[in-house]
């Protein structure tokens, strides 16, 4: 008798996918990318869900605009990660029989303002009752056959780039949490933003080679895309791009920066791998909206960091749920 | 201040569908019918969610596979609704940390089993922590743009019919609550089958003006296709397919047996409107698969069933969710 506390999610969600694929199901793509994809006529459709609860994914003091705004982004994150144009959101909401109507009426504010942001709408939904503060949103998105990012592709002597930074939400979560006002972090933190157009001008560069967000934080990322591509990863410290306020909050709260940076999430930029002779091209497309921070290697055990002269094991660790030994 | 248990599941996913019109959102197809609609290509692909959770959704003693089983049928039921053939589930689940593994294989199995029996697959998902088990589907389907069936095109003249037969999920639930062992009752209780063939073949028909599942109950979904299509109907007591066990069950209760059959939810049939001349072919293409069960009128304040010379008011009510006064 094994309790799902003693192994996390990521091993729950293994044991999902090796059911799946012993029952003969699908395993090209949908399980272990970022969304699903069915074929519809000469296109993909691509579908992603995703569910935050009250008591384990909802920051205490996100107000209700918030969290209807971080269901959306979350889902539309992974439309992005496919290179696909949103086409809708559904919403099941868990509501407790105490709640305000208040309140759900400013949560579907905050759905349908970040819909409208990137230019999609609500389709449908559900509401039912529950214990606490559940709620699953379900996006679609639609992208060419042809120019679906998935996360293998990438290949020895790819470029790892990343849009945006990161650490910024991880800080903010430590400036919410000591109460240091940095604003900023926090409404990274609070308020995520679906990178759907860099996702739309990746798809269409046709020089990108894999992709996935960074939603875990960046270390467990570039595991999971060396997972799926069979490649091995070396990053550039120095490339890293992270804010100024990161390095001022871990000094605030006595962390180191690179914890920050690498290892929380929130960030929902995309990770992506490029083909060498694309990255004019890309820079032509999307100029300084992405960072290359390394380079594909021919697969080893791990994947390194490049500091100076000192070559260091990047850890294969993230955010994670059910395990007891959790942050 | 306005509480949700004040008011009721219906008058929230009034507001909701409210907020979303004022800010311009599609009403065409979506919010009101089953499933949401949207065009890629030359089709429809339909799209439904409904959300499960362990207080208040799932039948004490069901089983975990039963559990697995019921989520995908309640989600492909609404696709059936829509006469769509089913494209594919993804499955959010919210776990305990105190969940075994066997219980989590035991529900993908269940899963699993209502995809295959609909020759369809689970696609993809999201694994979280909460604090009870909830579960949340979202089931798609495909339809030819002229082909799919909503819950508005019913006209004055049309036969109003219903597939397989009512009551029967709600005498399980009644034949579960006193032990009184009626198999054949609680399967249909806890095993729903979505009307997947029955919803296809209506939709082929091109002679069905109007459909929706009945999950909450034949009075409810008789005054819902109502008002979406602007009619009323005059049901034909008689004619209401009720099986032999449900009046036995109703008697070993002491239950009114209209009651188990009229405003009680569970049975996921499908409920549509027929052009009274296309009945001769949906009989050659369904055979005995659907009684008819009444008949639209124009609009009139009430919808009616007739007993032998009584014309009684048909209560609208079912099962609803949030409400004090639930049963």
């Amino acid at each position: 008798m094994t309790l799902l506390s003693e192994i996390g999610e990521k091993a729950a969600v293994r044991r999902i996918q090796e059911i799946i694929a012993r029952r003969g199901g699908r395993s090209n793509i949908g399980p272990g990318d970022d969304a699903a994809a069915i074929e519809v006529g000469d296109a993909y459709v691509v579908i992603t869900t995703d569910l935050i609860a009250q008591s384990t994914h909802i920051v205490p003091g996100m107000s209700p605009w918030q969290i209807g705004w971080s269901l959306a982004a979350i889902n539309f994150s992974d439309v992005a990660a496919m290179g696909a144009k949103p086409l809708g959101l559904l919403v099941s909401m868990g509501l407790t029989p105490d709640m305000q109507w208040e309140t759900l009426d400013e949560i579907l504010e905050g759905i349908l303002d970040c819909c409208a942001r990137i230019n999609t709408e609500l389709l449908g939904g559900d509401t039912k009752e529950t214990k606490e503060l559940t709620m699953v949103g379900t996006a679609l998105g639609r992208v060419e056959k042809n120019r679906i990012l998935l996360r293998k592709g990438a290949s020895p002597g790819d470029l790892l780039a990343i849009t945006g930074s990161v650490g910024l939400a991880a800080a903010g979560y430590q400036s919410l949490r000591k109460g240091l006002g940095f604003r900023m972090a926090e409404k990274a933190l609070l308020e995520p933003q679906p990178r759907v157009e860099e996702g739309m001008m990746l798809s269409s560069s046709q020089v990108v080679t894999s992709c996935m967000d960074v939603s875990d934080g960046l270390a467990s990322s570039v595991y999971a895309l060396s997972e799926s591509s069979g490649v091995s990863f070396v990053l550039e410290h120095e490339e890293i791009p992270v804010e100024e306020m990161v390095l001022e909050i871990a000094e605030a709260v006595g962390m180191d920066a690179n914890e920050l940076a690498l290892y929380f999430g929130g960030d929902y930029q995309l990770l992506f791998t490029i083909k060498p002779e694309g990255l004019g091209k890309l820079r032509s497309l999307m100029g300084e909206k992405f960072s290359v921070i390394g380079r594909a290697i021919p697969k080893s055990s791990d994947n390194v960091i490049a500091r100076g002269r000192d070559i260091v094991k990047l850890e294969n660790r993230g955010y994670e749920h059910f395990r007891k030994d959790r942050r």
